[in-house]
């Protein structure tokens, strides 16, 4: 479901750049001996993975489309538990029963001032023998729309994000009552009903711009790998930002005999009915809108003149599902620890696809296998972690992480108390290294990623992210190159917030988690579509499977290092750091409000917007703001303060502690596991219990996107300011928290030094 | 021919922001006593102006295609002396037959992969009769093209300016012994085919992209007012950066007998055929293309994949002209001063056009005519300029600015005694008011502008531009808003390089000069294409004409006022400090070509290129760059500060001076109107020696647009350091001279202060 890898932005302070050298000092969180047998073990490991495999578990799991509820999942299913007991692994499927409506019918018409129905059809190629599976492929939808039969005009919205609500508002177009038509892009899809439905809209539909994924990008299938007219992005439209899961069950696990929401009580249930198309359908939708000529933002690739609306297009939209429960079938999968065994890593991605999903998920999943494959080989061959790695195949991410989040809440006990870390992958394909996460995991990510060699280029796949830093900013390039990259040792980690299964570990239960893959050099126009299918990957994916044993390699490596460790490898320095910059983030917002909101009430006051918009457009001013009152964040600035001062006292302690006894180490690595629940809130977020994690969090707007800091980043810029003071008391006290526990340990177990 | 209408990007320092209150304080140049008479004539010739008579005007000029050497052409320029005599002008015609070459053939066909003939031709318009009159139409051509039969492989090079040519480099992409098909936009036409030759093409095709100025934009003809796709940008190629004017004759009028070179020796001329097309041409063309697809950039609006190609299509090009002479019949007309006859005020739009022209230049044409006429009525009841006006209607602007030029280059001496102002406008439309040109003039434009009500907003002109600029960064919108702006009194003009006819004056011949004009709230696709006409102007331009009459009104009341000034209303100051921010950008300049060229060595010699490049892509490094050696700029800031020093004695007299007697004033304002001749290098910049002005001079790889310090800041961007300080020590001297000559001047005659 992941679309966007994470991305380098951030730049951490050069004083982070201290040391690690990997091919001589110790690997970071052992010791010089322990590192030996470690390193002796990796070399082992990483020979393992076999391209060739790869492509063969892309092969099988993703011969035939296989959604959730599938025949084909449930033999999915099945297989994967016999490939990991042949490897070695206990394993087993873990079932859930959730709500998961499918469509019974799906109507859109243009009903004035012509008329034309969209087909909502994907032609098969004759190219591509998966695409002609047609009656095991599930339609295009969104699934959780609402049910509905409106008939309304229709207003262009672009990508219908709140930015684009204030340009409808300076046109004086309102949406109330109408069908909105939204472009994909621009933030998370399920935004789009919402504040359609916030601002009145009675349907949405929701199109791929052939500007975004079609002919504009490159060649379209099956010349070329970019979407066609009649390509669709299916997609759920579940509120998560609220809670992820089975929409029934917030909170707990739909396990038999759990207590179940009605329908009607689902707040993730989109409030109106919203249907995906192609482009093709759009197409005749868009030309026949009026009104005012749209920004030039707002442009899409089709060869006409876009316009707002409203009208004099009206458009009829009848959407029917069947509202049953179907079944999730998680695969688990364990390695029981040799020393630690109640210190858990969780490693998973899932294996549902809207179709055949051979990018998306199951270029990430064949690789994930191969991983675990290559750790019961070094296994027979006498390796051993010594805590216990729980490797999972999530079924239901796709409707909206409910695979992952069902089981998460199911285990809530186990996993508050022994999970120290859960390790995400999704779709994964030829280029760069991203990771995103937790912050007192950028060292560990850092420590593996200088010792993973790039298939194409022959540096470490860390030397090409420095490289792309300094060259254009940043992987996928159009950033400012960052020329601090070049004297710093530890290149960041961006921030999550959702959008794959790592969510219930991160946001809901505060357990130190990382999202990882590679991308950014193959592009295709085939997401969430009929034609994400083992052909198209031969023909314009990796083929050769080059990234699937560096995903593999590069999990692998970072697993067993925290598996094995003499102490877990938190670096926490790194988080105080990061914290320092989320801090100066929220000072400058508030500033920049305060500034805006001078800014724009002033224009308003002098008539300016009156003075400078041409009389005949009919504008409106946009409405006046309140700026936030100066917020005084010194307690902020002291709880990071005292982070970072634990950290360093934490730092200074490790290589002491890592030469405690078997049993002190797993008494300390036992509390050290935990750790990361001080940063939790117990309350959760204003308006979203569920969301527990103080430091990151989705955004109520942005959808996948995170927002850190969240209860006060989102105060502010919501207008909330009262709120924001009581969320800085909460979250502050979090972090001092966190600060005190780490201070304990150090004195508990730090004594020596 | 100029399309970009001047926009104000630079801020002026606060210090700028002096006093001038222009309702109570005298108007500035003018003494108190002066300054009332002044404002009762200011009065009486507002009310003039008249918008039906404007539009009259237009409707008579535009009436026809009216191109060089047109019969319709001959019969405005008789018509234009019938009016200026009808108001009081003495008015006539001056011709010069110049070297004018017209369409014999124009074959332009894909002749593999598959077949295709491109058509040329502007289909007519059923509701435009103006259309329908193909007969006495140019086609669409680039004059001054080299006639030339070649066939080759075809290469897309966007918008094929500098840059466009770094990203084929890396993309191992030579045009070397092509055809290039260029897209309209990002520079100056003329400079397509230049560095298309420059790098070996064998010819060059500029299309206008619906991305521009089409469909994406707003609704097409006949519907809307943006290109169809049949639509033509006709337009000069020769490359006016070197010298404007008839290319036979540089530097010297086109009279009879005079010395003229042969063809073959006119560098001016373009080195390789060039033709311009519509995008209904060019689709086929672009649509044969392979090779790897294009950047995100180049991308235009056309419904498919945009590739660089070469080949597969191959395209044949061939064009044969006419090379004959035509006339060229500028109309001139004089009202003489009755104090100062011996100083000069020239005022000039061009009227002829590619076609109709009813926009360029025919919209700013007609408002000037009723600013003539408006000015002969005042003279009828008993006004009489101080100082001698000379109104202007230009022919030949359109192939290169030639009838200004010639007419210049033919009174050469007389214009550098006695000319002390040049105020140009061109196509004027709907929106803000925007001013271009020498920074003495600055204040004087400051003044006039706040006394001129906005007929949209009823708030003066000057308010509106201050309100653009800080609501959104200028009045195109796009910019980040100034805040500097609320406080500043003086707003800043924009440097001018080329495009209209003020080029030679300022260019050439040092002659503070001024390109003023309305626009940037109507858009239309018609520029330079039989589409621009009457028709269009009622349907989708400022069919009210209102902003005829207030360009009128602006144009009137500044040759008003700097005709009757007391002091002529230089203001030094504003020119010290716009030259102070120039000083600035250059040394930025060098800093950024060190820093730039650091980075890119380094990135070459680290292989940062070949680790971030995509290996699939077979890019090439970009080439290594020589950082320039430090630059001392001392002696250009002590030369500036000389400047600001005698700006600051030269005002501090000014009230002084106002009051010496006539004689005594005569004297003073007969020397102050060569002031800026001292800004001018006897030996031309390197490489153009027509180019004397060494502030403001069209960018050898700009076209139209700007370099200010021209021969420092160019030396310096094309990588020759010697020259840079070579050049150096002449601006400086110049600008030394130039406080010199200010300060000499108040000595003489500012002794009472």
């Amino acid at each position: 479901m992941r679309r966007e890898i994470i991305v380098f932005l951030t730049v951490v302070p050069a004083m982070l750049a201290a040391g690690q050298s990997p091919s001589s000092a110790p690997i970071f969180g052992f010791g010089p001996e322990t590192s030996k047998a470690e390193q002796t073990w990796e070399a082992r490991f990483k020979t393992i993975p076999d391209a060739k495999r790869v492509h063969a578990n892309m092969q099988h799991l993703a011969a035939h489309p296989h959604n959730v509820g599938s025949d084909y999942q449930r033999q999915n299913a099945e297989w994967l538990v016999a490939r990991y007991k042949e490897w070695g692994w206990d394993a087993h499927i873990e079932r859930f029963d959730v709500l998961y409506p499918t469509p019974k019918e799906r109507v859109l018409e243009l009903v004035s001032p012509s008329h034309f129905v969209a087909k909502m059809d994907e032609p098969p190629l004759a190219e591509d023998p998966y695409t002609h599976e047609k009656s095991t492929q599930l339609p295009g939808y969104n699934v959780y729309s609402a049910d509905g039969d409106v008939t309304a005009p229709l207003v262009y919205v672009n990508n219908g994000m709140p930015a684009d609500y204030e340009v409808l508002q300076r046109h004086n177009i309102s949406v109330s009552g109408a069908i909105v038509i939204a472009r994909y892009g621009g933030g998370w899809r399920g935004l789009k009903p919402k504040l359609a439905a916030e601002h009145g809209a009675v349907g949405c539909i929701i199109y791929s711009d052939p500007a975004d994924d079609g002919y504009a990008q490159a060649e379209v299938l099956p010349k070329g790998p970019m979407r066609p007219p009649g390509g669709i992005q299916r997609g759920s439209v579940s509120d998560t930002t609220l809670y992820p899961g089975d929409p029934l069950t917030p909170g707990i696990g739909s396990v038999p005999g759990a207590k179940r929401l009605k329908i009607s009580e689902a707040e993730t249930i989109m409030k109106i009915p919203v249907l995906p198309i192609g482009y093709g359908d759009a197409e005749p939708l868009l030309k026949a809108l009026a009104g005012p000529v749209v920004p030039a933002e707002w442009r899409g690739g089709l060869p006409m003149t876009y316009h707002f609306g409203p009208g004099p297009a009206k458009v009829h939209l009848k959407l029917v599902s069947a509202w049953g429960q179907k079944p999730v079938l998680d695969v688990i999968a364990t390695m029981k620890g040799s020393e630690e065994p109640d210190v858990w890593i969780v490693r998973g991605n899932h294996y549902d696809a809207w179709v055949n999903g051979a990018d998306d998920p199951i270029s990430g999943q064949s690789a994930l296998l191969e991983e675990a494959r290559a750790l019961g080989e070094l296994a027979k061959q006498g390796w051993r972690p010594k805590r216990t790695l729980i490797y999972t195949a999530w079924d239901g991410e796709e409707p909206g992480l409910i695979g992952s989040t069902e089981w998460a809440e199911a285990h809530a006990e186990e996993l508050s108390k022994h999970a120290a870390l859960y390790v995400n992958s999704d779709e994964n394909g030829r280029g760069f290294f991203g990771a995103g996460g937790s912050h007192e995991l950028e060292e560990l990510v850092n420590s593996v990623t200088k010792d993973i060699v790039d298939p194409e280029t022959n540096v470490s796949v860390w030397k090409r992210q420095q490289a792309a830093l300094l060259v254009r900013g940043g992987r996928r390039g159009g950033g400012t190159p960052s020329q601090d990259a070049l004297s710093q040792t530890t290149l960041p980690i961006e921030a999550i917030g959702s959008g794959s299964d790592f969510a219930a570990f991160l946001d809901h239960f505060g357990i130190a988690s990382l999202s990882i893959g590679y991308g950014g050099e193959d592009r295709s126009g085939t997401y969430h579509s009929a034609y994400d299918t083992p052909w198209f990957t031969d023909q314009f994916g990796d083929k050769e499977e080059v990234y699937g044993p560096v995903l593999a390699q590069t999990a692998g490596v970072l697993v067993m290092r925290f598996a094995s460790a003499d102490v877990l490898p938190y670096d926490f320095t790194s988080m105080a750091h990061t914290l320092k910059q989320y801090d100066r983030e929220v000072k400058e917002l508030v500033k920049s409000l305060q500034r805006e909101a001078e800014t724009r009430n002033r224009n308003i006051e002098m008539r300016l917007y009156a003075i400078t918009d041409d009389p005949k457009q009919g504008l409106q001013p946009p409405p006046s703001l309140v700026a936030p009152p100066d917020v005084d964040f010194s307690s902020l600035d002291e709880a990071i303060a005292s982070l970072e001062k634990a950290a360093t006292h934490f730092n200074a302690a490790r290589a002491g502690m890592g030469m405690l006894n078997a049993e002190k180490r797993k008494e300390l690595n036992a509390e050290l596991t935990t750790v990361d629940r001080k940063l939790l809130g117990d309350a959760g977020l204003p308006r979203r219990t569920w969301v527990k994690n103080l430091i990151y969090a989705p955004g109520t707007y942005a959808g996948y996107g995170v927002k850190t800091l969240p209860g006060v980043r989102e105060a502010l810029e919501q207008g909330r300011f009262t709120e924001a003071t009581e969320q800085l008391v909460i979250v502050n006290k979090a972090i001092g928290d966190e600060a005190n526990y780490i201070e304990a340990l150090v004195a508990k177990f730090g004594a020596g030094q």
